[in-house]
Order: structure tokens, then sequence, then C-alpha cells
């Protein structure tokens, strides 16, 4: 079965964003390898807001090599977007209903692994419904103090370390899977 | 110039405790060598609320010889109380005036490293002083979704990440320095 991961990047007080949506203290750096990671997946779930922001992205000229070969990457994947409101979408199919069986079949297909992008609302949805097979979070060398939290859960949610990468920058990735027990 | 370290467990979110006061997430194992820290520090900084709880706390009976080892450990440090209250009290000294500059003080007295024990109120202050030399927090593998922040902090705080340490239990202990740019 292929894998469903959350891979993004949180603050050190767990946080993905600021109050006011900043992301700034977000590192990408070569010796995090994630061409690799967009090699392992060949599909993307985004929330609506996040799809409409990042889902077609395309980086300024004036962007850097590996960032524009990051985003090339991932406009080639096939995209999924969870919505209350059914849209029709050239680029990727929107699910509006029975999230959790349309997960379950997408998840049965074959193909690569896949990358749970966010945001906050749709990572909750497929915490609490159990849907997340592996957790990569990369903790920044960044506390914000308040913004919103990875974890808007309510209830406890334990798991289990599987691997930690060090990066240059100071970014450490903990990489989790859900305990079964 | 002694080291002033904030050592201590938060979970996978951030947090010191859960809405109702839980640390029942907190794993204490020998691998972590919390012997060896005591070891290397001579006096404990602790908030009143904090001291009060837990600055002469002794282990039950039925304790492990290793959690009664460590509270004998830590009865035989030197300790501070910060607190709006002045109070003569046998086994602590109390600071309720001039913290900064009682602080320094103490610091640049010969000594061991001083251990930075808490609760948030006390390390907020210390954190937005520039009194942190050290950030010892050992990452555990559970997310609450609510409860009390380790960084409590009105402004950004930006770190150097100086060394990890992974534990057989999945607590990842990261260590930063401050960030003096």
């Amino acid at each position: 079965m292929r894998k469903i991961i959350l891979n993004l990047a949180t603050t050190l007080d767990g946080l993905i964003e600021g109050t006011n949506g900043e992301i700034d203290w977000c590192i990408l750096e070569e010796d995090m390898h994630f061409d690799s990671f967009l090699e392992s997946i060949d599909t993307i779930f985004y929330g609506r807001v996040s799809y409409d922001q990042w889902g077609n992205y395309q980086p300024d000229v004036s962007a850097s090599d590996m960032e524009k070969q990051l985003y090339s990457a991932i406009q080639s994947k096939e995209k999924f977007v969870f919505s209350s409101q059914p849209r029709i979408d050239s680029k990727a199919t929107f699910i509006s209903t029975d999230v959790v069986a349309q997960v379950e079949k997408i998840r049965n297909q074959p193909g690569k692994d896949i990358w749970l992008y966010g945001g906050a609302k749709l990572i909750t949805t497929f915490i609490e419904n159990g849907l997340v097979d592996e957790y990569m979070i990369s903790v920044h060398p960044t506390a914000l103090g308040a913004g919103k939290p990875l974890f808007d859960i309510s209830g406890r949610l334990n798991l289990v370390l599987a691997d930690t990468k060090v990066f240059k920058s100071g970014v450490v990735q903990l990489i989790y899977t859900p305990n079964k027990k």
C-alpha cells in the first residue's frame, strides 16, 4: 500500500506559520535533498486554500535553479484537493465528500507514495482519522511564540521515532510513524 | 563564566504540560544520562510555583533507584527561587527584585553551570532578557494539541543548533545556543 506522508516544516515551537502567515523562517537547502523526497511520491494532497496558494505556484525568474527544479517536479505530480466546495479544475481532482473512503481508495491504487501537503485543517482531518502513515517534521531553529500550530488536534497523539536527520542549517528532521499500540 | 542552561522536556508540539498539568508523557530513561547533566551543574533556578512543587520533592519509596539518585542529586544543589513575594527559606535563596542584575551576579560567581528549571513564566523572563546560554530541549514523541507552551514569548527567537541526541525511547534532545547575530 502507498504511504501517506506528512512532510512539512515547523518552528521549534511547533508552528507552521506565524500569526500573519509568516514562513520566512523556513529554510530550503541542498543538503535536505527535497528532490529525493519528490522522487519518492507521485501524488499530492492539498486543502483548498493551500492549493489555490501553492498548487500551481511558479517561482519568480530570479529564483534559484534548485527552487525552479523543485516546483517543476511538484507541478508534474497528480493532485487531489480536499474542499467543501466541489470544483472542476484541469490540473487537480477535487474531493468534497466521503473523504476517508476516497483517501483509502486512492491509497490502495498502485503508485508511489503520497505527500500530504496541508494546510492545517486538512492535516488535522488526516491525523484524527488515522490516515497519516509517516510524519516528516523539519524542526527549524526558530521559535515564534504565536501562530498556527501543526498539531491542532483534540486528543493525544503518540508516535514512534523512526529516524532523524540533521542539516547544515540547523534544521532537524524528525521522522515518526503512528503508534499502533 | 558559568552557563545558564534551560534543560527540559517538551511534547512534539512544544508544550511543557497539558491543559490539566499532565506530564505523564514525560520519559526518564537511563540512556539519557541525566545524572551526567546534574554532575555538570551546582545551582538550580526555580520559579516559586515550581519550587514549591518540585524544589524539595522526595520520590516515593517505591520509585526506581535511578529516580531516587536523581532527586538526591537535585536536593544537593544550591537553589534560587524567583518570586514576587520575598520569603525566608532554609533550603533556598529567594530573589524578588532586580532579577537581571542578580542573575548576572550569580552567573559571574565561580562555580559549575546553572540549571534553569522553570516554570514557564520564569523561562520567558530569562529568554526575553537574553539570560539563557544553552537550550537543551528533549522532544518527546507525543503531541497533546493543547497545554502550556515552552516558548510563551512576545517576539521571535532565533537559535543555533549545537548538538542532537537520540534516545532509545524516541526522545530527541535538541541543543541550541542563542543566535548572537
